[in-house]
């Protein structure tokens, strides 16, 4: 018979645990049987001891079978594209519309805001009208007809980790690469597309914080992939100032527009044309320099911006009555100089106490505010020219607060690449 | 300002935590403004990383100082005998009348039965109308009068320790050498004698199963009670198999009454004779052979036994009304050959089973039951032969269960000494 305290004490000795006690640990833990105190102990123990590969792919198999599974099936091939989570991260918004626009079904299922990190979700929320909890027939039947659906979690999908998780959060047991990569996968494997693509953030302004832990993230999320037959590849990206101009959920809408519009932050650029020619190539099997090709001639042309509307018309929103603030700021430079960083993790802090993201779970998000960057990391800034633009609205923000997230320097020096390495 | 979950992940990276850090999580956990869940992740992260010296101290310190503390400094010298735990261990019963014979102050506060060990307030409850629960003065009256005194804790002693090691039983966070010994420690320090002789157990019946892990949990107490100006004095004994011949409450208080009266099981008898003149030489300042040979007069002139007596009745019991249940079976040896292990943690476990321990908090013990060995390791046994005496009252026990726990082989081999080494 299994014992939570022997499976404790073997993880704690940094010995292997068996399929059946990791399954007796989870099962019982969601069952409430565990007690949190119990289940915290042992995810300590994982996070310091790590976890074998079977262990892993064990965990992920547990974690996948704990609810309701997607069937995709009829609709291949299927390409899902999943970020770690970073500050300004639009990349779902633009990268949806040009893939779909390429001819591949874009299945996505997202989150809403965690931490200092905005979700996809809640800014899709932010284009009045717009439903984000499709159906499951909905959510098939829209894809058959546009290409495209984004909607928050459909169904009772990997409701361990969700539980799990939450406790992870509030004991200090989140950065752990193993159940990092079996938090991730089991809920990418459980919603069924065949091929995904992972931006893996990696800097100050992201959970995974060196280019070796990322590595080893990845590594570790291809072979769980390719253990569940799925094509799994990674994209390390930098995420030490935030992506793109905008952050805030009606500011990063827009700036999607911007983007499929050809008004393009050049980091920003770089990100998407890397994942959208990796997601299409895997899509359609060509060459990733012809997907490349494919992906400008999307954006080119338009087809990209109007599959964006067509989709977002499809689920309800109304991009006409999108609103940003009326209470902006210019916030100028205190110094003339390059902008040597732009610290990420600061900036989303900010955002979140100025109301773009939630304090607590049952916070309201303000959608409307924001910043838009004048200035990226490598610019030359005059004393007094516009640094930053601040949207707020009940929320009050301090000047030095948000400048003092600005390094302004007199040399540049050597700068971060925004991609770091593909991993396959 | 501090913050759990900053102070759990310095610890799961193996970073050293200042004593602002672990006085706020400790005292914010007895406050319960910390909850289990986080606690019990900030101790695994200890039990696996580890704790300087440094950070034992402080735990220490902020231990002693979570409750109230005695003052003994009007009784001097007082010297305290602490044993880690282990089957049939009745030395303090034993000890506390031969130490105060020889002219010492013992001044012993103990517990109940924890697991599969016997506490020795649960033996000395077993005596008819003996009162465990002495106020500070009546505890401090009656060692100036007859210069022993056994009680269960009085006052508020080290409250946080309390707290903490219940958590510590259901998490899988016990067996830590730091933990351990600042739970020991503490304790001893805020009930202020000035000496202090711990008989730390090791082998499968005890807490600490290797000779390498008793060593360094010695010389961590030892280190913690010359912090704390204690001379500590640490002896490594063997808990492989009961100690002595009794294992019950009331049938080790006759033996504690038989040993006194010069019937001595060996191993018993070594122990005792060590512990002893290590107190005595501590407590009166002289070598540790003379000390021995003062033991061995106040046994063999009985004045130890009657210390024993006098205590007894001086703390109401009745030594006349101790009683055994008289549902008595001799379980005989199924093979012939010498006994080569008795497994302590077995009988210990089968003991609680008949009633002589308690398996939750709640349970009410059975003083009447337990085993008494007709064998001890080393002896000879032919088949058919007496083992064991077994005292039932309410419970069973199945015969397979108790033969089980002895080995018996045709060859001896080498046995374990009972007395591994005495640590200063």
């Amino acid at each position: 018979m299994l014992d939570i305290l022997e499976i404790i004490n073997k993880k704690r000795e940094n010995k292997e645990l068996t399929k059946e006690e990791i399954k007796y640990a989870i099962n019982n833990y969601v069952n409430k049987e565990i007690p949190d105190y119990q289940m915290s102990s042992l995810l300590m123990a994982i996070c310091i001891n790590g976890m074998s590969d079977e262990e892993i792919f064990n965990l992920t198999d547990i974690m996948i079978n704990s609810g309701e599974k997607l069937d995709l099936s009829m609709i291949n091939p299927t390409v899902d594209k999943h970020s770690t989570g970073g500050v300004g991260d639009k990349t779902t918004l633009i990268l949806g519309p040009i893939v779909a626009s390429c001819g591949i079904n874009v299945c996505k299922m997202s989150g809403r805001g965690l931490g200092h990190t905005g979700g996809t979700i809640d800014k899709l929320e932010s284009i009045p009208g717009f439903n984000v909890n499709l159906t499951k027939e909905d959510f098939i039947k829209q894809i058959k007809e546009i290409k495209l659906a984004i909607t928050s979690q459909t169904g009772n999908l990997v409701p361990a980790d969700k539980k799990v998780y939450a406790l992870r959060d509030v004991t200090g047991t989140v950065e752990s690469i193993p159940l990092i990569a079996s938090s991730i996968m089991s809920k990418k494997i459980a919603s069924d597309a065949s091929k995904i693509v992972i931006d893996l953030k990696v800097g100050e302004g992201a959970l995974i914080k060196t280019k070796e832990d990322a590595k080893k993230l990845a590594e570790l999320m291809i072979k769980i992939g390719n253990h569940n037959n799925k094509e799994v590849v990674c994209v390390l990206t930098d995420m030490n100032e935030p992506l793109g101009f905008s952050i805030g959920n009606a500011l990063e809408v827009r700036e999607a527009l911007d983007f499929l519009d050809g008004n393009m932050a050049p980091d920003l650029k770089e990100v998407i044309y890397k994942l959208a020619s990796l997601m299409v190539s895997l899509g359609l099997n060509i060459k990733e320099e012809n997907a490349l090709n494919l992906v400008k001639e999307k954006i080119e042309n338009k087809e990209a911006l109007n599959k964006f509307k067509e989709f977002i018309k499809y689920q309800g929103g109304d991009l006409d009555k999108l609103t940003v603030s009326d209470r902006v700021f210019s916030i100028k430079s205190p110094y003339t100089g390059f902008v040597k960083e732009i610290d990420a993790l600061k900036i989303g802090e900010l955002a979140k106490n100025i109301g773009a993201g939630r304090q607590t779970k049952e916070d309201i998000i303000d959608y409307s505010v924001g910043f838009v960057l004048s200035k990226k990391v490598g610019d030359y800034v005059l004393q007094d020219e516009e640094l930053v633009k601040v949207y707020l609205n009940k929320k009050d923000l301090s000047i030095a607060d948000i400048t003092n997230c600005f390094k302004i320097e007199n040399e540049l020096g050597e700068l971060n690449p925004i991609i770091y390495e593909v991993i396959k």
